[in-house]
């Protein structure tokens, strides 16, 4: 109860601080940005000492040497927080654009205009950065945000948003605009996905389990932000050099993120040329390969040959390792491999490899993912990849944002229906 | 359990049907949608059966002489059913179409493409007629849909499917690309609502209790249509002739539904002069009105004069009446105007009546509304009227599709990255 009357209060103020921000132009909003990129660079002490704290605290939750590093506030990251700021000031106004406009027959104009979404509820797991980028991605697009992220980083976020209020503050914009909240238990992440009418979106990023829960709570919409089953398919057709230099890129140059691929699909076309010279290649590079029997028939050298080589289980091809490990398919056909892929993929990211234009047309027309890769590693699957500037995550889902979603990503639009005294007869 | 497997099986259908529909050119879907209307011609003695069954159990659903009208097919119904098909069919393919494309310094192509969004859940309680609608705009747009109708409709839509199914079969479609269940219990709603990864959008046509109830079990995205309590607004530099023909246009014409104005305020500048004309106007069209008290002390002549002039409460503001009442409201200024909208308003379509442009620019910003009306009847808030064509429905949700939906807001995209052996480095 005491809970509910906090995210009323918060978000009312987010509110109130949306209606004006609303209202603003670019130029003003794009101030404010220049302003939290100088007040971050100006705390950088006051940064350091709060994330000092949540470094000492860091043990007692028992985080990963992993974990702990990526929750370092360097100076370098301080920096790039900065940076990232006055590269969102930099693009382009997402806000205010004219979509389409016609004239109706009657003389009625109808037009459609972007506009803010309103308030935007974020929750994460992550590094402290992501309160900037995600605060600076809102207010770029006129939304005021209440960002949760984890209790490891609390004290970090809270310095981040005090930092960024300031600057608001002194741009005359509202500091409820950029709201960071010390709650970080999962009751108050559940008033959050249930305050409809208060907040008009929730993402989630994070582990399943978060965005699971967020999802049965939530009567707020929800762009959710899974984790991706990536494919890699080997075309017949395909020039086994790139096929070969594409896998290794997908699998190795960054394993523990979403657009890393988790399975490789060869076509039995090309499977006796391709696995002997993928498959050592893999190994070389430290990667555990789970193969399915049909590969180790045309393998057979392979068996036993490492610890590294190992049969595939049904559980394999829905498994998202994020690590040096690769599941690994011989396909009948290329429409073998995209029934695989709408089956056990995640929708995020898949690429084909073939020197086919008729092949690649049917592969990116038959599977149902966000990004479909041809001749490309799935690596490229990113915001700034794809020239969206700063992201604020990759959406798996369909509606209103489909994979990497920019800051444009975060509005709607209003219709503007302008008469002089039309009636409907 | 059993209920799941049913919907795990009928969505399996649908998913396969969808994937099919995806890959079909425009050409196909629009030979489909006349093979349709041919259908629904052809079926007409068959579909006037089924209807006679529902209109023989009517009264056993306690329906009210209206509800019953609007269930009946006849001729002219089902004409229009037909007509609405070829309609469809003339429209623009939504689907293919190139959104946005540019290359990447490093060579890397990156498009956006509109495509199809699946299976389209859709939850309806009105006419049998949203049944051929519905469907009709799946089909164009590429989706497959699965459509629950109530259960007082139920033999007409049944049959309306079997008719539609006919078509899609004789154009080598698959008939899973719509399926009318004859579930009509709330159990099979939240079944359908929470199909996660087999339902890709749910759309919830109805009351409030029943959107409520789909909003509150769903796991699966939902665009809502809720009803609209919508306002007019007049302006201190209103023309008054205008502000009375839209009052009583947006009131009166067309009193029960979701585009009707239910509210009306006037501001102080010119409520002596307004209210004097418009209150009587109201009272010989029938309407009764619900004045704040400012109202009755600029208008002490009204109180008491008739049983059609009363005080409004505090509930009134919030109240959807669709009927021939409305509530009036004095407000001291546009900017009261704007706060009296947007905390009572369900965001779906506000109007101001003015001849002046800043005071309209400022109304059109600041109210958070779908769509914003200058000058014009909120009655024109639908999608035949923006142009649209045929419209799935208002939705009074912000993300994805606001306002009127038409076919392209049942579409979706996914980005299509082409390189030539692109790695990241």
């Amino acid at each position: 109860m005491a809970e509910q009357n906090l995210i009323e209060q918060l978000a009312g103020s987010a509110r109130r601080a949306a209606s004006i921000l609303a209202q603003t132009r670019g130029e003003k909003r794009n101030a404010a940005l220049l302003a939290c990129a100088v007040a971050i660079r100006a705390h950088k002490a006051g940064l350091q000492a709060a994330n000092e704290k949540d470094l000492a605290a860091a043990k007692g939750f028992a985080l990963s040497e992993a974990m702990i590093d990526r929750l370092k506030l360097t100076d370098d990251r301080i920096e790039s927080m900065a940076d990232a700021m006055e590269q969102i000031a930099a693009q382009v106004d997402p806000v205010g654009r004219t979509i389409a406009a016609h004239n109706r027959p009657n003389g009625l104009r109808i037009e459609k205009r972007r506009v803010p979404i309103g308030v935007i509820g974020i929750i994460y797991e992550s590094r402290p950065n992501v309160t900037a980028d995600a605060a600076g991605l809102c207010l770029k697009a006129g939304n005021a945000c209440i960002l949760r992220g984890g209790k490891e980083a609390v004290n970090s976020n809270l310095a981040i948003a005090s930092a960024l209020r300031e600057a608001l503050s002194s741009q005359n914009l509202p500091e409820a605009a950029v709201t960071v909240i010390d709650k970080t238990d999962r009751a108050f992440v559940n008033d959050m996905a249930r305050a409809e009418g208060l907040i008009d979106l929730i993402i989630p990023r994070g582990g399943k389990a978060l965005i699971r829960a967020v999802t049965e709570a939530a009567t707020v919409p929800v762009i959710k932000h899974y984790a991706g089953n990536c494919h890699i398919y080997v075309h017949g057709e395909a020039d086994l050099e790139v096929a070969e230099s594409i896998t290794i890129n997908a699998k190795c140059q960054r394993p523990g993120v979403c657009n890393a691929a988790e399975t490789l699909l060869v076509d039995t076309a090309i499977a006796k040329q391709f696995l002997p010279r993928i498959i050592p290649a893999l190994m070389d590079q430290g990667v555990e390969l789970r193969c399915a029997k049909l590969t180790e028939d045309i393998l057979p050298f392979a068996k036993g040959d490492s610890d590294k080589l190992k049969e595939a289980t049904a559980d394999d091809w829905g498994n998202e390792y994020l690590d040096l490990v690769l599941a690994v398919r011989v396909v009948e056909s290329i429409d073998a491999a995209i029934e695989h892929i709408n089956k056990y993929g995640s929708g995020h990211t898949d690429a084909i490899i073939t020197r086919s234009m008729e092949a690649a047309e049917h592969f990116v027309a038959a599977v149902d993912s966000s990004s479909v890769m041809v001749n490309a590693s799935t690596r490229f699957s990113d915001g700034g990849e794809y020239g969206l500037g700063a992201e604020v995550g990759i959406s798996t889902d369909k509606l209103h944002a489909r994979g990497p979603m920019g800051a444009e990503d975060l509005t709607t639009y209003k219709w503007i229906v302008t008469g002089n005294g039309h009636i409907r007869t």
